[in-house]
């Protein structure tokens, strides 16, 4: 009899979606994982324990999603929760970025008054593709002066290559669930 | 000396933005708060132990800014989580509940699948003013089949008139600070 207790197999608690939000995409549906107590419990618990004595002194999480898991990083971890929000949500002072989307171009939001040299930031979101919006938080974070060398995702899709390109931006990566494909 | 430790005043931790989001509207903004260690972990906690031993199967948090607590207050109280989204943001077969703005109407949606008559829920925001947009998830989670009796707030302005109105839907409202006036 082995002492060593199963772990929770996270990636069978993501649903899998077909054809959205347009043909010929599988969207990874991170809902089936949170409505899941222990789910959603270890997907945070490993993110955390992942980002122990690295000095973190704030856990920055993307809107909308990123909030979910970054606030209970953010908890575990003992430390502070900055969001990063999509153009006109944040109500004080901001500095935007904007980043490319397949057609167009998004922009996001950091408040100008919470991060500076003194702090060590760690990003969070749900899940890594093109590295798109990643790259352009760390940016952010980067202009306040506050210090960002690693970032935490549920989920990766390693073949879309965002995580290659955040690491040669100097984050470290780290991530719980890989799906193949895009 | 005394034994008893000094509860920490979250309510100094909210920063009010005069004018925001347009003239003569006084914005409570909680990302001081969330930013606070302490502040952030102290919110959650009140709101999970003011909920415990109440059978909660799930937590319910409203986009944006109830995933950040909603999150939080569902580890705490080891149950899943299930968010309220804007339209058309759930990838999955959703059911819908449109309420009223100052000017137009709104809609939030939730998952189909996820809840039944054998669920309980928490519902979860950083602030209730008018209830607006609270009893409409309160309908909508209602709608699954589920009991709701509960909701929890870390902001409440009482002269607004919104946790009374929720409480004549049957929801036992807790909030963690109040803010006089409009």
């Amino acid at each position: 009899m082995s002492l060593e207790l199963a772990q929770l197999d996270l990636k069978a608690l993501v649903r899998t979606i077909p054809d959205y939000p347009k043909p010929g995409i599988l969207f990874r549906d991170i809902t089936t994982l949170i409505e899941h107590p222990e789910g959603f419990r270890e997907s945070v618990e490993r993110l955390a324990n992942a980002h122990r004595g690295l000095g973190v002194t704030h856990v920055a999480g993307i809107e909308a999603r990123g909030f979910i898991f970054g606030a209970g990083v953010a908890i575990a971890l003992g430390v502070g929760f900055v969001p990063i929000r999509k153009k006109g949500k944040l109500p004080g002072q901001t500095i935007g970025q904007n980043y490319a989307l397949e057609y167009g171009v998004d922009t996001i939001e950091i408040h100008d008054d919470v991060l500076d040299g003194s702090h060590r930031v760690l990003l969070v979101d749900d899940l890594i593709a093109t590295g798109g919006t990643a790259i352009a938080a760390v940016g952010l974070i980067r202009r306040t002066g506050a210090v960002i060398e690693h970032a935490g995702f549920v989920i990766d899709l390693p073949d879309i290559g965002g995580a290659e390109k955040l690491e040669t931006e100097g984050v470290t990566v780290t991530s719980l669930i890989a799906f193949e494909g895009h």
